[in-house]
């Protein structure tokens, strides 16, 4: 109920401030024989920030037994090794606009002063190393979710190429559009301000037939999954907010033979048809705000109720949605990954076929 | 797991196809003592879709006493009044473009292919009636949904006046708008063709501290409750989109005191702030595609993986988005009631006080 | 929360109170193309209350298309031919002991007084027709879960002959108990008093691996899906209470090869290790209280506070237990479906041959 | 669903294993400002196994700021400080009985073999530190769950004296018993063999009301809670197996009124009625096997299908009900404080008069 878990079988738990000594996450039912080492989850720490590696999983060694998975729980630690031990009494004190401390005060009666607590961007760690676990899932699967920043402010990537995503420092996959973003993001570090961005996520290989047609629809589990990224505020599928300006024939895909099989010839629809996977590529963008902390003085008010000038010190990222990619990715991976397993039941033969081995 | 239900506490199960006699949902967990009546669901269900009056609270009376609720199980059954014994040869042979024909036969093997079994826009009569009672509940409280259309095709609703909503038939807050979408309307059902749209819905009235502040973020919640109603293909929150595009000094609301109280100088957020309510309105808007059935032939497949050109026969709306406004509502309903009542045992203090009286 | 679903994948949702027009049971999660029809679910009807015929699936139709479930929610209702119009006056006034009525006041605030509401004994039809779904689905991989009547007060079943279950109206695997323990009920009876008893289980058939290894465990779903009935005030498995008295090498099961398989010596295990089923039968036991309704005078208060003598009036059945023997049955029958669909994501290699058809 | 978690808005989720370097639970939905430090955790730690005290709160530091919970997930890890390295090759080839090895290798394709893996008492340390924070949450409320021994092997507690409970090593209510009940522990061990026993727990302060009608009877909760404890074979409440014999006269319980309050003259219902509780202290018991691993030789099967002679080497207790105790009664302590939240929204009056302070 508090919201600390995501996922029906595949189910992840969280935990952890941005101030403790660490933070993790717990993986109960992934399914015992999944090959599964650091070497999984590494490579995605360091893409949500590079220079980190400071986790461990080797250490509590649960839900892993020479090199598999057990089928039992996973726990994954991740240490904080740059807690600040600086000065809150400021934060302490008043709201930060566009931060969570107003909320969390009205909610809790209090909150963990020393930063965001809950809210801060450090709880994505945890998301990420259990992202990467479901991504190793899909991986024997041969699905593949993968996200880029389609846009910086104003700046879109419009010559795209996917084969440019890792090489530039903000994952467009376009490398002058990311040039022109950069100097972007160089100008509001230099007036002391932020800027958001779009980021596209493309899921390859998933076969039709995943999700519920209901209120689990995998779109709204998508859009669930996204929205719950701190600095999300949008979330669309296939033609998303477009298509609300379109015509029905323009907006319909035609089916199609292609190779003898049954696909669509155009993909509006971003892979989901009433709720469930199409077989097409699934597309969906996120549109993330601005980073809320800025160094520029602005109004808010004392827990006392006081009216006040706050400036925030400290060293502020102009941006997050380089780091905000990596993590729609893996929530995306963990979606994916639970309807996978979700689906197994969905007919009578296959339940028969797998008891009966009939 | 199969997604029939929606909500923790309050928690609503639909059931029922378009072509079955009838359909219902059962509500579960709404507290005891809140008076309802069916006068109190009527007007939504008409709302839906004008001219219905066929549901039946009365007839099975679970849950209602003497005109309040009595904790246990309410269930509402709304009787299929104009079933089509139509001719569903061909739609049953083939797969519509943009219905879930192909998605539900993928998942389960076969369907009922009498129309869109419970992807049909009629399983959104049982979250109406679901949402209603939500309504009653939230509006013992204070609190209002309150859902319209934003634009109709490229149609876009400019002069707002809230007074005007229930003026026109397609529940535009400007009546000149309005006139303009009729006629956008009239020209897509002339060319067998059909439109889409945006509905934005406002909630006043909401305390702040509702929602999670991790995986279920209040904004997370209403995503998935509002992408899992079949031709949403958006959601976005306060700024939304247009939050990408700005920069933080502009995204950011300062907090001042007004009256006396802390309130917050804009709403850029939506009232959302890190996934909890923060006493502001909370606005979002959600994307409707166009109309899936068109009469204009369509290229699609067979079963049996022969292409072909597809008519099909029958009164077709051109727009559905006039009827999906009250269900973006009620999804809205439901999960504000949902938020309402898992939030009384965040503090401590609260829990005391309850079981103690101190 | 409010706790009328069970199950997690096959799961069951009750609505109705004992004095309603109708109840039922909406069931999701059932796989798509599992024969069925009225005619699998009137001979648990009847089991349950012999001469009741009262049911309807077949006025809903919903989740069944051309004799085969279709994967979406399948709503059955049950209406309540025989509500009394009786005077309620007195029990709407007071506590009967044994009752719920003390307790649903004191949770609810107040209670629909006509009957027992939820806590009746009525609720439990929704419950077999639900059950009767399951039991279908057990059949179709050669699984069945068979209760009857251990003892009723202090006769008990000695002789035990399973093909003498049907042969008394007791369910009684010996039928020369059953006659005694039919001449303990009229006693009772005439005494205006009640007697108790204890049912068992037997599920043949389950395969070994079925069921989670901490909290899920298979035993303690039985556990909790056996209390849950009204009436019922112990659950034991295997040796049950018996064990705390064995020793260690009395108890414990060695395992054997038979017939070429691994297999038990003895099944004191009752069927589950670590809440894992073993392979063998899975049996146990559930210990039924005598009715609370009897007509002798009792010692009683009113909802005001005042002590009175309490005459309940009316027709009262000295045994449930013949009643709740099918009432058990099917709640077994609950819990082996929804640990089938569940267990068919535990193990990586199953997922890949799934999906990959390898 | 793969069952490591326990508890609806309480709700732990644990992770590791017996041979791990930790172990550890993850509590999501502790309400804020619970004053909660070690000392609150170490006695009961204590209690399950005396003389270990390596566990840590201190080191994660989530979920608790400045001596109070923060709302957010409250991690506990444990670290494994007696991991044997004995060798595990013999037990790794076969199954030992009365064990949860066969079942685990029919589940998940294979196991971790050192050790019981989760199905180790181990993993109830876990348990244990969740249940001592709910304890704390209860004390706050007054009410108090509270086990003990009531009988090992055939030695049953007699001449009742809760004062005597902590003055033996068996936690039995009568210090003759417990000296009888030592001596056939010291026989067992001198067989190789084992005992089982009865644990009861009492739960003193509840206020009426807790619990759901229907399938979620907290009587319902607490057999799974109990059961889901590795060796308990056998879960009653109030007059429990004993109820199947009594007549409906002795067993129902007269109100009365008592100090100007109703309450019950007699407790054979143990405090629940219709699934709520009364009132009336809560009085349950469980039935533990005797330890599975014994010295003395035993018939077993390896993992190819060959029958052998199986020695379990090592130490092995001769019985596991004292530490059991702890458990059973940390159970009892999760299932109320679960119950405890879940209960606030259950009337629209205290919903109104939790947001608008009428």
């Amino acid at each position: 109920m508090a919201g600390s878990s995501f996922g029906k079988i595949f189910r992840v738990t969280t935990w952890g401030e941005s101030h403790g000594k660490a933070l993790g996450v717990v993986i109960d039912g992934c399914p015992a024989g999944l090959p599964l080492s650091e070497d999984d989850i590494i490579p995605y720490m360091q893409r949500r920030r590079p220079g980190q590696s400071d986790f461990s999983t080797k250490r509590n060694e649960s839900g892993v037994f020479e090199g598999r998975t057990t089928g039992t729980p996973i726990s994954i630690m991740i240490k904080n090794s740059d807690q600040h031990s600086g000065d809150y009494s400021e934060i302490a004190s008043c709201y930060r606009p566009g931060h969570a401390d107003y909320t969390f005060d009205k909610k809790y009666g209090f909150r963990d002063h020393r930063g965001g607590g809950r809210s801060s961007g450090r709880e994505t760690a945890a998301r990420v190393a259990a992202g990467a676990v479901a991504a190793k899932l899909l991986s024997c699967l041969g699905i593949r979710c993968f996200a880029y920043t389609l846009s910086i402010g104003d700046v879109k990537a419009e010559d795209i190429n996917m084969d440019e995503v890792f090489e530039n420092l903000l994952y467009m996959p376009d490398n002058k559009a990311a040039k022109r973003a950069a100097a972007l993001i160089e100008e509001a570090k230099a007036n002391e301000d932020s800027v958001g961005g779009i980021i596209e996520c493309r899921i390859e290989g998933v076969p039709a037939g995943l999700g519920e047609p209901v209120f689990d629809k995998l779109s709204a589990e998508l859009a669930k999954a996204v929205m719950s990224i701190g600095a999300v505020k949008g979330f669309e599928i296939g033609e998303g907010f477009n298509a609300a300006g379109l015509k029905g024939h323009e907006n319909n895909d035609a089916f199609i033979i292609k190779n003898g099989s049954i696909t669509k010839e155009t993909n509006h629809s971003g892979g989901i048809l009433g709720g469930i996977s199409d077989g097409s590529p699934i597309v969906f963008r996120a549109a993330v705000k601005p980073t809320a902390s800025i160094a520029q003085p602005q109004r808010t008010v004392t827990r006392d109720g006081v009216e006040k000038n706050l400036e925030i010190k400290g060293r502020h990222d102009p941006v997050i949605v380089p780091r905000a990619v990596c993590v729609v990715e893996c929530m995306a991976d963990l979606v994916i990954a639970d309807a996978l397993l979700s689906n197994m039941s969905s007919r009578m033969e296959d339940v028969i076929s797998f008891y009966k081995g009939e």
